[in-house]
């Protein structure tokens, strides 16, 4: 980040986005206007002000972090959002794109034609225009790339090898590297000739002459030390270092655990391909996080807020449709029992707590194992430990709050048998929860996949469907 | 960190796991053959066996970072927890109390007496202490206290005095202060002469004789300076700052955006009070996205993987209490229609599928509505844009799906008018779901609440209650 970003970023960003907003306004009005008297002159008085309301707009855009930008682009409605996009000074088209979200990225990329695109990209580093890439038309991507010189080329190719959760992906290649057999006095010449270091530098790497790391000399170091030792005298040696191929996860595990800036990536013999920082990380938390919450409700993209109706429909599409499945499948299970609820019509009233209760409940069991299974809490031993632990509570959970509901459910419908099956359908359908809502998570994560995707879709349907079951057939079996 | 803790970081922290449970296993299993015998010989060929076995798991636990021993604590049960918390090493008592969850470190204290407690405080810094107080016994914290330089007194005072989610709590004091008008070459020796930096310094903060922010001086600038300029002529005047009062979500949002290692606290006439650095806020991230998971199923702490089961009742308690009552709370909107179901007993079977289908609909909206505010992409001025888009979605969904249900029931039931009436009330349904779905989190954020909070278990009482009444009261308008 230069310096000339910094200028007002302690004012709040809603107060940047009325002032955009407001001065939007103005230039719209104005352009309604000249729309409607249709005047081939060009003088008109409107015109000039028309030139005052663009300069100020301009202006103020200008004067915002490319990351505010991006956050004001999120916040307005297309229609606006297009006006807007068209003032930003273009030497920030790059970095807005990288920092706005995927949905809104792609209205903007729509809005760009091939030389505005080509030209965004190349204002950014090699990493950076691999997170752009998938979004951008294959032929623009062909003329970045032919317009890269050699070295950038290879690192654009590397960084669009690997997979996006793969430490690779988090990589930039802002690395400085020196020897270690200089004398500090030297590395501090050097980089006083450098004369600007990448952002996030807190270290820099110490590599033999085939490239091989050999350790990180910290900036904080090399300033309090003699300048007359050797970088190997003062460097770390054994220092925290990812493959390209590492999962994402476990970089952002290591730089919370042990609180990070950079580390280095090596590759599999130990030669240094780059690094990764702790920004990188905080946006690939930021991300997961996002994803998760998307993911346990089944939203499969993120969701522009104004995008088009149609857009929004096909993104909640999959999720709704397994869940009418579910829905089906449970009310056929009720269909089953058709014939006891004719007999005695209470139970329809009643079945609906039996199958709420335990899908809550297993909704409970099942998120404390994905936030454990994400804080890496649970350990390869620990799954009979756990079922044991969670059937345990809906033991007492099923005695003290099915007791409970057998009370009401007495008082409701003067039946005290009807008020024991309720009671005996609650124990049971919590214990089926805090079994499956144990399974499942560590099922899928056994399996390889993610544990929070759908895990709140599927434990509702097997106390749902199975909570109906349970309890009608209960109502079946001992009271008609 | 220090760079003795470096020494295997690079270490899976499974495998670290495993060293440590089997050295752990070697110890239990001869004590146990200790005591099965009886023997008051203390020559015993056992008790050499086992000192061996204890010095190989204090070594093994001396060998590891206490972020690592904090992980590998909250991985074990409580028994074997409390005998590898025994063997830790005293000096990294401290900040493994620090690193582990809430609920393990009230396992650990438990276990520790006043002496131990205060030994284990006196190693952290003033803002660190602050953090564990809440859990320190009150004559732990008066000793503690007493025991502290009278500048960290007032650091720990004023520490303890911001509420959790204020930028205040997440400030530490380690900056390092220069004056304006000294040359770079000064502040290199004044370094220099410091020896030792505090971790992820990325900038020094430049205060005038009243202490008041006059800019920060980036390493990366000081290094590469020429040694004769002075320290304005290089430093960074306008940066970003925060005031302590500040919500702790407003900073965090800044480091992300801006890219920040750290940022300084000003005290509201400008007076330098601390900093923040990125590892507080990566901290306060993952405890938030945390507090959100938990939060969105009631659970209302974090919870030990091995707590005992009445703390487990405990913490999950007040949610289904909740959840209890509005499932009865539908289940006596039922029980208005039970005339109705007697009549066609169909409308039993069908019910939970417009209130299933409704309450995923309306998840999936508020979980949006949620992101969207977490990530400040909602603008004062959208809330009738967000219900607009909103209810347009759930028309398209409403009758895409309305329609294939209403087929469906057709089919099932061969009645026209059931499918119909089941069209209807999945559309109704589904309209009430995006509007309670954007309502409920908009107008928690304007009451100043957490918009994540409860809100599952808000929208999924109306759509069911909501549900069955528009199902079975169309159906008994239309149908009987």
């Amino acid at each position: 980040m230069t310096e000339e970003h910094h200028e007002n970023q302690d004012e709040n960003l809603e107060s940047k986005l009325q002032k955009i907003i407001s001065l939007l306004q103005r230039y719209k009005l104005v352009e309604g206007f000249v729309r409607l008297q249709d005047t081939p002159e060009p003088e008109l008085i409107e015109s000039i002000i028309q030139k005052q309301n663009l300069a100020n707009l301009r202006g103020a855009l200008d004067k915002l972090h490319p990351a505010d930008i991006a956050r004001i682009l999120e916040m307005i409605p297309l229609e606006d959002r297009l006006i807007v996009w068209r003032f930003v000074k273009a030497e920030h088209d790059g970095e807005v794109l990288l920092e706005v979200s995927d949905a809104v990225r792609q209205t903007l990329i729509e809005d760009m034609d091939s030389e505005e695109l080509v030209a965004a990209a190349e204002q950014l580093d090699a990493d950076e225009i691999a997170d752009l890439a998938p979004d951008l038309p294959s032929d623009v991507m062909e003329d970045v790339f032919r317009a890269l010189p050699m070295e950038e080329r290879e690192q654009l190719r590397a960084a669009m090898s690997f997979s996006e959760d793969a430490v690779g992906a988090l990589m930039d290649f802002d690395v400085i590297i020196v020897r270690g057999n200089v004398r500090i006095e030297v590395v501090l010449r050097y980089l006083r000739r450098l004369g600007e270091l990448p952002d996030h530098t807190d270290q820099l790497f110490v590599v033999d002459r085939n490239e091989h790391l050999q350790g990180t000399l910290l900036l904080n170091r090399l300033l309090v030390s003699d300048p007359n030792t050797t970088v190997t005298e003062v460097m770390t040696p054994k220092t925290v270092k990812f493959l390209p191929d590492d999962k994402a996860e476990q970089a952002t595990d290591a730089f919370e655990r042990y609180d990070l800036i950079t580390a280095a990536v090596v590759s599999p013999e130990g030669k240094l391909l780059g690094r990764v920082t702790v920004n990188a990380v905080i946006d690939f938390m930021r991300e997961k996080a996002d994803l998760e919450a998307r993911n346990q409700v089944g939203l499969s993209e993120e969701e522009d807020l104004f995008a088009p109706v149609w857009k929004s429909v096909r993104n909640r599409w999959a999720w709704l449709a397994i869940n009418l499945v579910t829905a089906f499948f449970a009310s056929r299970v009720i269909g089953l029992f058709e014939n006891s609820i004719e007999k005695l019509v209470a139970l329809a009233a009643l079945m609906p707590i039996v199958a709420g209760v335990g899908g809550n409940s297993g909704n409970q069991t099942i998120t404390m194992i994905v936030r454990a299974l994400a804080l890496g809490q649970v350990s390869q031993g620990s799954t009979l430990k756990l079922i044991t632990k969670e059937i345990s509570v809906s033991i007492v959970n099923g005695i003290v709050w099915g007791g409970l509901v057998g009370v009401f459910t007495y008082a409701i419908y003067q039946n005290i048998q009807l008020g024991l099956v309720m009671s005996l359908a609650m124990l049971l359908n919590l214990l089926l929860a805090a079994f499956v809502g144990v399974l499942i998570p560590l099922t899928r994560k056994k399996l390889g996949r993610d544990p929070a995707l759908g895990s709140s879709v599927m434990i509702t349907a097997v106390t749902d469907s199975g909570g109906f079951f349970i309890f009608l057939g209960l109502a079946t079996l001992f009271l008609l």
